[in-house]
């Protein structure tokens, strides 16, 4: 009766004469993640959480949708990417397009004004998916972030040594952290005569020339963003600066950046404080010896409105992680996996009173790395289980006998399978535990059953021990 | 110019004059989780993954949202409850329901007809939330399911020994699980001659007994669902039967249930198949030492339609573990924390061909439990974080001696924290500390450094001990 109900509804669905009439699928995008990408997507979070608890932060989680105003005038341009949930009464929601907007919301809801948390989950943009470039419509975002009024550069310092753990700690090869300030940003604008309204414009065109040439950049500039021609070369001279300390200190002695003009005070002002700030970042990644592959670089301008301080970017260095493109063309730039800066203002758009809490945070690009390492592991095989032991048979009729062993491992904690078969073939057995890696099999025959033993095969070597019933569970807890 | 930008994007917000024009909540029937929530979370998961493995599952991921499409047709009623998004050109998409459509659909897609997974991740009901109660309109599922033609019960019967095992390992207190058959319900309906068009409906009402008195169920069945009073009184003789083998055995010599009369041949066969693997199931049971916590009771119906055969579910025993009613009436009976069955037919809904993949599964009801366990944590400290040291200095100016000892820590994997302001005060270190549950402060002074030493501090007792600096990275590792 229960199969016939089955069997009709089916048939509503538009599944009659054998013929599928919905696309089985997932939505665009999306993708289901199988036990062996889990493994791997497992040992990465791994290893990014236990460098997260190593610097001491909390964790949080929040829900995967907001209040849709609560994201409302956070993300400029890209606000038209974001998921909306259909209203069917009641309040107007929105899928999370990042974790950083909720974490504002959150500290200021409760009103926490200290926090060092991270939070691992997922987000979601209507964006343009280029899967095989680990670019999906649902990613996950592995974010850092500390809140806090502290002394300068010390929580962002601390951020770039997370970033410089997880990369070394994913064997993911050489790796560059590149770091600006966009206070600095600006007074470099100001310097060559950009009117202030134009920043941000002009910072999103900057923005791109990791990506596109200069020329095409200057172009935008000139073109669409109507910057003087004259202006785009003056910003052509800065941007392509790029090192250490010794390219801040040139920049500490540029009168037209730093100097006392009366009309770029503000800017003025805004740039020495972002050259000081960065050269404190340089000399605490001294001291915590990863300044080498950190570098100072005037062409970072990072995408998002909200930072307001240092802003810095990960990139991998080894050419087989670089990009492939979606055209076919030759691989681009290799790709940025984390990214991340200060952003002092954003609390406070949450704040009835305007109560600022000054932020930093870092957010790990684990799609791309996830990809990488996939792809890596393709040639090789990866367990999907940690099942410790197979528990057989030789003969038929022995499934009682089985379980009653199985019911012992479990109760010490050993990770332990048999068939479901009441009757399964031997060969079979042993091909299941050659196929998903098991190390150890424990067979059980009448023979044995008689002698009170059981035999303990290991699978790799396919050498067995004799060892009795009463013993058996000890030798196996002892060889795990 | 940065910060100015953010002020006037808060005035566009609507957060003039300091006064707030939205509100700052989380959307109803949703929470964010703090730490401390976070890091109950965490054992939680840890206790119930760590069965899911012993018992050699692989784990899988899907889309938190499916076609729409996916979803029609599984649910009955409750598909009012289903989250969809807002249609912005392309796929009708809504947000998951439940874990086991999606792994139906997961294993129709992939062709799959093996697997045992487990799949922990939220899901989304439109429901009438009641938080106080751990019912929220997003929270988790951990399901456990075991996919493949296999001999009768033995997945079932493992299914059973998870939740045992789980529900042994949180410390709950007491429980019970009842298990009935789907397929005996359908016999005791027609033997109780109600006709088979109404078999589902009635089972829906019987599913309501654990909540309300037979005569609100009887109702329920003579009104609404149009069954005769005489049908009612011999369904009642039925489902107030529970108990053990001994009641599978009394059934099985009722000539009415499992007799041969011709007009019943179907349902009275359906009734002795889910008798005799009843009757197999309690000797797996047996074997493994976990029946007396098991209950066969005929009033067990489970709402979804999808179950074809065994199902069950576990309630807690222990009186502090009641459900509150929202009305303030007593405690009724006690949360149900997990619930499953067999669901032979739902693969095949998503094949072309109807290829069947007989399934079975578990779901623990984690909301419910994370409320009793927060309830009970509430009187005592709950860390937060793991940090085993605090690099502290007892005058100013050592900021940058702290951050090189910390480096070092970090590098031994040892997990290590320092205040981020540059001359912070020796009691607000000793305080955070001790807020924190930090056993270690690692305490660097200009008389220790001078004499080459670091003074090591068990938070706990208070004591002190000095340290030579090139042995205090190994010193703390060994007593972490």
């Amino acid at each position: 009766a229960e199969v016939n109900k089955l069997l009709s509804l089916k048939e509503k669905l538009g599944l009659e004469d054998g013929k599928q009439k919905f696309v089985l699928k997932t939505p665009k995008g999306t993708r289901d993640y199988g036990p062996r990408q889990m493994a791997i997507r497992e040992r990465v979070f791994g290893i990014i959480i236990d460098t997260f608890k190593r610097h001491g932060a909390e964790t949080i989680d929040t829900p995967v949708f907001e209040l849709k105003e609560t994201l409302t005038g956070k993300y400029g341009e890209d606000s038209k990417l974001i998921y909306d949930l259909e209203n069917q009464g009641g309040e107007l929601l929105s899928l999370r397009y990042d974790l950083t907007v909720p974490f504002a919301r959150y500290l200021a809801m409760n009103k926490i004004s200290n926090c060092k948390r991270y939070h691992i989950a997922k987000v979601y943009r209507r964006d343009n998916p280029a899967m095989t470039r680990g670019r999906y419509r649902e990613f996950y975002q592995c974010d850092f972030d500390i809140a806090g009024v502290y002394d300068a550069m010390i929580p962002d310092a601390e951020c770039l040594k997370i970033v410089h753990e997880i990369l070394t700690g994913l064997q993911l090869g050489d790796f560059l952290i590149k770091v600006n300030d966009r206070r600095l940003l600006d007074g470099v604008f100001a310097a060559c005569g950009v009117p202030s309204d134009k920043f941000r414009a002009t910072c999103s065109a900057v923005d791109k020339l990791d990506k596109l040439p200069w020329e095409a950049v200057r172009e935008e500039l000139v073109g669409e963003k109507g910057l003087t021609l004259e202006m785009a070369n003056s910003i052509a001279e800065y941007v392509c600066l790029h090192g250490g300390r010794d390219v801040i200190a040139r920049l500490q002695a540029d009168e037209r950046l730093v100097g006392n003009s009366r009309e770029m005070q503000d800017e003025q002002k805004s740039a020495r404080a972002g050259l000081a700030d960065l050269d404190l970042l340089f000399k605490y990644l001294d001291i915590m010896d990863i300044s080498t592959q950190v570098q100072f670089d005037l062409s970072l301008a990072r995408g998002l409105d909200y930072y307001t301080g240092a802003i810095f970017e990960a990139t991998l260095l080894a050419p087989e992680n670089a990009v492939h493109q979606d055209d076919g063309s030759a691989p681009g730039g290799v790709g940025s996996v984390a990214g991340g800066g200060r952003y002092d203002g954003l609390v406070g758009m949450f704040d009835a009173r305007g109560r600022r809490v000054p932020c930093v945070g870092v957010s790990i690009g684990i799609e791309r790395i996830f990809s990488i390492l996939e792809q890596r592991s393709e040639s090789h095989s990866v367990r999907t289980t940690e099942t410790q032991v197979l528990v057989a048979s030789a003969q038929k009729g022995l499934f009682d006998e089985r379980l009653r062993l199985l019911k012992e491992l479990w109760a010490a904690g050993i990770k332990g399978e048999t068939s479901y078969r009441l009757s399964p073939k031997l060969l079979s057995q042993l091909q299941q535990a050659e196929q998903s890696g098991i190390p150890l099999v424990a067979l059980l025959g009448t023979e044995e059953l008689a002698a009170g033993t059981v035999r303990l095969r290991t699978v790799a070597t396919r050498q067995e021990v004799e060892i009795s019933r009463d013993k058996i569970v000890e030798e196996i807890s002892k060889r795990s």
